[in-house]
């Protein structure tokens, strides 16, 4: 099951937002509905988001020919902006599109169908990384897990959040693979649900054992033996190690610490942002109040209810175990170990 | 707004599985349909589950008549037995029917209109105390709080769930009176959305300013500074402090303890369980995954997933800045001020 393929000139992905009830698929060759699909969350999880959105500007430029050498510049720009803006967090979107914007700055203004090739190709180049990345976050992952090992997740980070099978997911779906894993508990992970609706159902299809919890649930586990480690994945790591992820995860990394079980952030070098020194600076997307009442379609709270509803936490580098790229993992002090890394200085102005 | 009532032989309550969108009674001189109610929440929070099963002995002598002398206890007893198998966790239940047993132990079995009035008379008694309880859990409470308070409360614990102006969410409305109340968060509270559906709804009809937050989203809270206290009720605290309260609470209280917030806990004496020394024996019960995978009236999460759903969870006492009882604000060693309480010994067997 692919989340997002480029098939004859067009995007075709999968609709996240009906699943687990229906397997839906999208096919379009325009950028508008590429980024309203990241927009809803239709397409999510911080690498799939810059796959779509590198995806997204080749599309723009299909609509280009040959009498509009001029303008070309303008309007991928305009293409590039608007998928900029479609959610703020996960820095992955900024850098896969700092990506294409090297590819049109670098373009002589001599072909058009050189530039729409040039950006195809690093769409697809950005995929395949993705995929790449996510095994070697897997191999690097599982030297962190005993046998028999119980592991806490959070949101959905598995193949329908990547290019590949997964970053905190993938880990996990290797250590079911290689006998070390005893079972998955997956947080719900209100308000949209990634965990009962995208995790749960990833696991169901692996037929990985998983069990289903409301977040509030994740204390009692810990309280009760039953985790033996946490990983999760992440939309923007600072160089000093603070954490932006789904909302939920600062709470867990509390919990973990108190409990005295590892915490593992598990992400491709990509979602490391150089520019950012910590995490207090990071910009977290607040989603509407009817997510929270009135998310499953009835309402549940009352009318014009004041709700407080960020998308994301960040957790400070002193709750992380260990952050785990393609790289390798690397272990607090993360300002030193995560400036040792060979990190792509790209990234959207 | 009463939760409910008594009215002509009859119990008048509100059906809360329907709110916040509609405002349903149901009306019933049956036991059975009591029971029932209390099993799918349609009256639940311990102190008002107590009330309603002191209610149901109430009308289950009433289909007794002169010729029943002998078999009038024994029907009793199955009504008793009925009404004390709705709910394993909330201690109240069990304190209210042991009130009721005593008034049938004490009867001479000369007349049956003195049984039934006798049982009815302890029911509104105990419905009675139970609003005088919360009076005096307020006052005691507001004492905690300093001007301007923001205060995190989970569940549901207002008129909704007692006989008065709830005993949480009591200290809460009358800090509001009083002028010292900044503003409530409320957490949503799932699986059921007690908060959501239930507490929102009361600060709503009270235009208490208050904000919904999905569960995840506490320890933000937190990490902003937002929360000056938390305040939460209880189904039963044992004798050394221990807290068994709806799922969500001891995450709250280790997240409290790492933030430095005070975590108070406001229940009746009713809700210590003289019998237990600690919570490790309280039994916690545990919910149908349907609640957790449909409970929106949409599926959302895979068929058959493996789903794990505490109703309640225990806090030890060492997260319990203090207990607010109807008797007075008790502090830490829980094991010494809970022993100096004027507790009733009563407790079904």
């Amino acid at each position: 099951m692919k989340p997002l393929e480029w098939i004859d000139g067009k995007l075709k992905f999968l609709d996240q937002t009906k699943l687990p009830l229906e397997e839906f698929f999208c096919e379009t060759d325009d950028v508008d509905f590429v980024a309203e699909a990241i927009k809803r969350l239709a397409i999510r999880g911080a690498p799939l988001i810059g796959i779509a959105a590198a995806y997204g500007v080749a599309l723009a430029s299909l609509s280009l020919n040959h009498s509009m050498m001029e303008e070309a510049r303008a309007h991928l720009v305009s293409a590039i902006d608007l998928l900029a803006s479609t959610r703020p967090t996960a820095i992955n979107l900024f850098w896969a599109l700092e990506r294409q914007r090297r590819v049109m700055d670098v373009w002589q203004a001599d072909s058009i169908t050189d530039l729409q090739n040039n950006l195809l190709d690093e769409a697809k180049r950005i995929h395949q990384e993705d995929a790449e990345m996510c095994e070697r976050i897997s191999s690097f992952g599982i030297e962190l897990l005993h046998n028999d090992c119980s592991i806490l997740t959070h949101c959905n980070t598995g193949a329908l959040a990547t290019g590949g099978r997964g970053t905190a997911v993938g880990i996990i779906s290797k250590a079911w693979e290689l006998g070390r894993l005893k079972r998955v508990y997956i947080d719900e992970t209100r308000p949209l649900l990634q965990g009962a609706r995208l995790t749960a159902w990833e696991m169901k299809q692996a037929k990985i054992p998983a069990t289903l919890i409301v977040d509030n649930v994740a204390a009692v586990l810990m309280q009760q033996r039953k985790i033996d480690i946490v990983v999760v994945g992440a939309d923007r790591i600072s160089m000093n190690g603070d954490v932006a992820n789904k909302v939920g995860t600062y709470s867990l990394a509390v919990l973990a610490k108190y409990h005295g079980i590892p915490f593992y952030v598990a992400a491709p070098v990509s979602t490391i942002d150089v520019q950012m020194s910590t995490g207090k600076d990071i910009p977290l997307e607040e989603r509407d109040a009817g997510e929270v009442t009135e998310s499953f379609g009835k309402r549940t709270a009352p009318e014009s209810m004041n709700v407080y509803s960020p998308a994301f936490d960040v957790t400070p580098h002193e709750f992380v175990t260990a952050i785990v790229t393609d790289q390798g993992v690397h272990r607090p002090p993360f300002s030193v170990s995560l400036k040792r890394l060979n990190l792509r200085r790209e990234r959207a102005s």
